[in-house]
Parts: C-alpha cells; structure tokens; sequence
C-alpha cells in the first residue's frame, strides 16, 4: 500500500478534491467514545437492576424495589458509577467516565462533553423506559373491568386519592412550610397505589377471589387512572407555576377529556388498527404500529402541557380492548425488559440519599420530613379501607393496608418530579424513601394480617 | 389554593429555603422538548420504514430495501423530515424541527439545541440497532455448519471477497484518482454478502436444498465473517489514517484473535451462562444477561480500536452455540423490530442523493463513479461462481449472481463509514447506489436465470 501512497503522490488531484476527496467534517471519536459510555452505563444499569431485584425476589419482597436501591447504590448517593450531569456533578464524579478514560483514548477536554451527552442519552432512554412502563400497564389493565368495579371499590380508591394528599400537602405547607408546588407534588406523590405488589401477595396467600381482594384491586385499577391524571395535572401546575383554583380545574379538565377522548376516538379507530395489521407482510408490523399509536397520544399529550406518560397509558387501554392484545403483551414484554430498568435505577441514581444520613445534625428536618411522609403514606392509605359503610364481615383493615405500597406507580411520581427540577434534594429524597418503606412494608402487613384466621373467613389457604 | 399562597406569605421561611424551597436547577423544558422530538422522529422514522417495506414486499423485492429507499425519502435528499446536524444542516433545514416549533413553546435560541441532541440521540439508538441486528445476525449463524462449509463454498466466499475489494480498491485509486483510505473503504463495502435476500429468492424457487443453494449459503455465511472483519480493518484504518502494511496486518491479526478469542472463552462461559439464566427468577433474565455480554464485547472491540459491531457479532455466534437460542432468538425479535429500522433509515437518511442528480452536469464524475462501483460489484462477485474447478454441471453463473446482493450487510458499511466522516459526499452516495441497485438487481436476475430449466437440473419445482 505504501506504493499506491507514493503513487498517489504523482498524481496532481487537486481536481478532484472538491468533489471525491477525504474531506473529515467531524472525527468519529466523539460519536464512538458517547456510544462506548452508554454501552457501560447499560450493562452497570442491568447489572445493578438484576442483581437487587433478584436478592428481593429471595427474601419475598417486590423485584422492583430492589431495582431501584441498585440504581441508589451505583447512583450519586453511594457508588458514583453512574452520576447525571445535574447540580454539580462533572464527569470527576461518575467512576464510568474514570473508566472510560483509563480504558479507551479520551483527551480531557473531550470527557465533559462525553459526560454531558451520556446523562443527556440515558435520561432520554429513562423516560422511553417510563413511557413503556404506562403503555404496558395500560394494556393489563382492562376498562370494562373498570367500569364494573363496584361501588365499594370506588369508595376505596377515591378516599386513598383524596385522604394522603389532603394530609400530605397541608401537612407540608402548615407544619414544614414548604412551598405551595412541591407541597402538592409530595401530596400527589403520596396517591399513588401499586397493584401488582399487592395481587402478588393476595395471590399467594389464596385471597385474590375473595371479597377484600376484589375491592382491591378494583380499587387499584381505578386508582392508576385517578394517580396519572393527578399526576398530569400536578406536574403541568409545576410547569407553569401557577397555583389557581381555575388552572387547576382547567387542567384537570383537559387531563380527562384527553384520556376519555382518545378511548372514544381509539375504539372508532379499533377496526382500521387490526385491519391494517393483519394486512402487514412485514416483520414487526403489530409491534410498530402500536408503538407509534402510543408514540403519537404521548407527543399530543406533551404538546398540550400534560405528560407524555398520560398518553402512552390511554394508548395501552384502548389497545387492550383490541383483539391483538395477548400478542401485544407478548411483544412488548422483552421491549419492556430492556427499558424500564432503566427508569428505575435512574429514579434510585439520581436521588441524593446522602442528604437523608442520620448522622448529620443539619439532616435532621429532612430525615422528619421522610418521616411524617411515611406516617402519612400509611395512615392515609388504611383510612380508604374504612371508608366502606356497614359490611362488617369485611377484613377493612386488609383492604387498606392493601393499598399501601407505592411501587413502581410512586417512582412515575418521582421521575417526573425530578425531571421538573423543582423539588428540593431533601422533598425528592424523602418521597423515595416513603415509596421504599411502603413498598416493603405493605407485604409484611398484609401478610401478617391474612394470616390470621379470624380475620378472613372467606380465605381459601393458609400457606 | 389560593388561600394557601397568601397564608404562605405570612410565614417567614427563609430559614426554610436552603432545606425545603424550590430550587429550580434546571427547567424541564429543555429535556421535555426533546423527548417530544425524539418521539415524532421515531413515529416518522417507523412510519417509512414500513411504508417502504410493505411496498417493497408487496411487488417481491426485499423489504430492507424499502426500509433504506423510505429514509432516503424523508432524508436530507428529498422531504427532509428527518436531518442530521452534520454539514450544513441547521435546525432549519429539519421539517421536524419545524413541526415542533409550530406545534410545543419553542424558543428560536432553543431549537437549535433540540436539533443537536435529536440528531445525537437518533444517531446512538440507530448505532444501537446495529449493534443488535449483528447480535441477530450471529445468533442466527451457525458455527458448526460452518466449520462444515465445503471447499467450494470456500471458494467462492474468498474470490467474492477478494475480487471486488481489489478491484474496487484499484479502479477507485487509478482511474478515479481518490485518496487512499476513501478507495479501501469503498472497496471494502464491495465484498459483502446478504445472505438473506438470496436466500428467500431460493427457497421461492424451491432451490435451497440443490447443491448451487447449498455452495451459496455456505459462501454467505463465510462471507458474513470475512466481511466483518474486513468492516473491523478498514474502519480501523480510517481512525489511524496509517495504510501501512505492517498495521494492516496488526490489524487484521487482533480482528481475528479477538473473534477466535471470544468464541474460545465463550464456549468456557456457556454452562455459567445457562446455569446463571436458570438460577434467576426475575423477568427478562435471559434478554439482559445476553444483551450484556453483547455489549460488554461490543464495549471490548470498540476500546481496542475494532468496531462495536465485531463484538456483537462474536456475542450472538457464541450465545448460538447454547441451549437457550431458539429462546432468546424469539425475545431478540421484537428487539431488533424496533431498533434495526432506525439504522436502516438513518443510513438513507443521512445520504445526500442530490449529489448524483443527473441534471447538474457537475454530478458527472459522481454518477461515473456510482456506475463503476456497481459494474465491479457485478463482475466481481459473478466471476467468484467461476473459481469452481470443474463440476461442469453446476450453474456457477446461478452462484455468483447469489452472491450479489449487498442489502443489510452493505449498509452496516455505509453506516460505519458515514459515522467515519472519512467518506466525501459522492462515494457515500455511490456506495449506498451501489447497495440499492445489488440489493435490487439480484433476486431479479437469479429469478430469471433459475427459471431456465436447461440451467438447473437439479431444481425441484419451477414456480
């Protein structure tokens, strides 16, 4: 080759050089070193997701929640591996740039903005995470079930609504003097019901049939409905600052004519949808067509000041009425395997326990602040299942104790809090902590109490 | 709510404020937006790829062509829909862009920003969809058949590789006077192989199983891993800019110990692997631990200066070999639905046709070229069905006409050597031409050629 060089040499191509000439606009090292950063942040990600959610699947406690103290420990608070570049966090502190740097050629001056674009690449994937995460629950969840939840079940999920968030946001802006915006996050926050940590327990225990278990779960379907549209709402209030009692009903208004109008145009469109896909001769046809729908309802729902969450879960629920539901799940089951992780370990990596340690004296308001949190998160949630009149063969105290866990549902709340950027450290903190502690909590509990027999006489094992 | 601003004011809670107050680090505006955008580049992007496919599929050609002609058209050739910002391309130039001015609250100082990230995050997903489609492409490989390829097989991969590279490499730096490494690289892109396309047109025809099928397969299959390697050398090459023969041959030898070495340490891994995937209990065990060890090879190949694609390659070919890859063939494919067409639209999109309109005279040399290569890419492979001694009763015409289409192969090329920057407009240009029209002309002509029974006696049925 040397001699094609030499060759080359001869060859007067100034001619040609505007036209074939190697003409280098950008080198590729950047591109590839960004690429190399989000390859490691991935497998540090689902190394960390499996590694917690397995340890919580052998000691009988939600995978999920081990999900997110793998993403506490590698995140700022404990390991550095993988730190965002919010605050004041340079690529100095995340040990994957360290990596990086020591294992591939990376001058200095390049490792910022590889840093900048790694936070930048993983968040984006993070909330594409969160947006599959709403369309798949969306798509278990089933309306004409909802519609027949019986009246007790809505008594219960309303009052679980209603009760924390009273609590919570007058508990914040009187007792802590927090301010008005994120007193009403934290009391949003506190709303939320995950039913699949609950329906794992009932199920276990042999209790899903009965009366307690319907009402909860009832309940919970219709309290993921209540929570995002709550959550819409809120995080559209922090957005645009203002706390009137007319923005609110207006957005609160639009949250509902949103959801309600893309199930009514989604069951008109029901047929074009299934024709469409079955006409398709190419691979993936189901998968991309359903993800665009969901796609589209998350942009619409962004452009008009809600969350792209709200439409990529009114997405799953008019898909779930579709005759091409089961194949759906089945596809995007592995879609979804692979990016919500990702949320999760993000939610635990970007939350700054640090600023929750017991052993610093200037902690200790936010430490009581995790505290009435939690005090609240629970109380507010086992009120719910007293609010059901009469019916004294029912297990009341199981119900709401049922409706405890936060879960995954509460880490949507804290996604989107973060990404807003006004909860302080400590409120953003303390909100994970009363997902964790609710989260773990409420098997114990209900477990404890389905135990006992005289408590549930419609249970069908003791296990 | 209003009532609490006011009671609010009344509070002195500034002792509060470095604890507890709104403290807006960021606005989520920015982060927002450009989810917002990615969302209506993936919907556009999904959108042409299957519109494309679907004609394609419809009127017998391959699909992925229809994938790569769809982001041509909404590229910065024709709509532009979906640009990049490399080159002259600014925020203005991207219909998208100006979607999501007319549609969200933009700023003009903010757009420019949106279109930076956009470009950067849909050019890393599109990176990672190739990534995967290397991992499924190694998957779906078989090494033990291909330690089993026959001599003649043999024959035919490395003249196919050998003879279009060299005379491409040649013609270019000759006849066309273009710098060195452009010419190699181009070369290069010549010599690969779609297994796929041919294979379809054989079995079609009911001729996979004739001893020209069997010869075609086998030299695919070969030229799978010749051609990648070839891809690891020349984008090596690139980086280094040193075409010495010394570094030449270094680089080849790390290529192949790397392949050799993974699949040799792979093998070892195999029972941990299988044991670890059947020990685990939470979903999506077996897509993350294989996604993982891909990404660590991927990460591997990338640091010591191969292609991230070499890793995901090696990553499937081992994983191949376990008990677990009907299984994890099937989670792969949803996977791969949603990321390989980003990449297969990126790469058209990315191209700038115009640079071989025929109506500017000025195109001339471009359109020459664009000519050159694809009569190399013809000759080239149809003279390596020739290299078979003897056998006068096998339509070696048939074999080398199989061996032309260049399809997805040819595009991972044109991926890596526009990520490269090396490549001017024109050759990019006239290399992706050359990968349309292969991709095109193939099954075409085997069609017309197999269908001529006096050919091939030992076709079974004629459709």
């Amino acid at each position: 080759m040397d001699i094609l060089n030499s060759v080359l040499n001869f060859i007067d191509y100034n001619f040609y050089f505007s036209l074939f000439a190697t003409i280098p606009e950008h080198t590729d090292a950047d591109t590839s070193l960004v690429l190399a950063s989000i390859l490691l942040s991935l497998v540090i990600i689902y190394f960390a997701s499996k590694l917690g959610g397995e340890i919580c699947a052998r000691i009988d406690l939600p995978p999920v929640l081990g999900e997110l103290v793998g993403g506490v420990i590698i995140g700022t608070s404990i390991l550095g591996l993988l730190v965002f570049p919010e605050g004041m966090n340079t690529a100095n502190n995340s040990l994957i740039m360290k990596f990086l740097q020591f294992t591939a050629d990376v001058t200095p001056g390049n490792i910022q903005s590889i840093f900048d674009s790694q936070g930048e690449i993983i968040s984006i994937l993070s909330e594409l995470g969160v947006i599959i995460l709403l369309f798949e629950i969306g798509l278990e969840s089933n309306l004409k079930e909802l519609i027949s939840v019986g009246p007790q079940s809505v008594m219960v999920a309303v009052a679980g609504v209603v009760t924390p968030f009273m609590l919570g946001t007058l508990g914040l802006t009187y007792l802590f003097h927090i301010d008005i915006i994120p007193s009403i996050f934290a009391g949003a926050a506190l709303t939320a019901t995950s039913i699949g940590i609950t329906a794992k327990v009932l199920a276990e225990l042999g209790n899903l049939s009965s009366p307690e278990g319907q009402i909860i779960i009832g309940a919970a379907v219709l309290d993921d409905i209540l929570g995002i549209i709550v959550l819409a709402v809120v995080a559209s209030l922090m957005k645009t600052g203002q706390v009137e009692v007319l923005n609110i009903v207006y957005l609160s208004l639009t949250a509902a004519v949103f959801l309600i109008g893309a199930i009514f145009i989604g069951r008109l469109l029901h047929p074009v949808y299934v024709k469409l896909v079955n006409k398709m001769k190419t691979r993936g046809q189901l998968l991309l067509i359903s993800l665009c729908f969901a796609f589209v309802l998350s942009y619409i729902a962004q452009i008009i000041h809600l969350e792209t969450i709200l439409g990529s879960f009114a997405a799953g629920l008019v898909l779930a009425e579709t005759e091409k539901r089961k194949e759906l799940q089945d596809l995007i089951a592995p879609i979804s395997d692979i990016f919500v992780p990702i949320f999760f370990v993000c939610v635990g990596a970007k939350t700054d326990l640090s600023v929750l340690n017991p052993t610093d004296p200037s902690n200790r308001e936010g430490l009581v602040l995790a505290g009435f949190l939690i005090l609240v998160a629970v109380i507010g949630k086992v009120i719910s299942g007293f609010t059901i009149i009469g019916q004294s063969e029912l297990n009341k105290l199981a119900i709401g104790v049922g409706m405890i866990p936060r879960g995954e549902v509460g880490l949507v709340f804290v996604g989107v809090g973060s990404a807003s950027g006004v909860l302080s450290k400590p409120i953003e903190a303390s909100i994970i902590v009363m997902v964790i502690f609710t989260t773990f909590l409420a098997p114990l509990l209900l477990r404890s109490i389905l135990k006992e027999p005289f408590f549930t006489p419609q249970k069908q094992k003791i296990t």
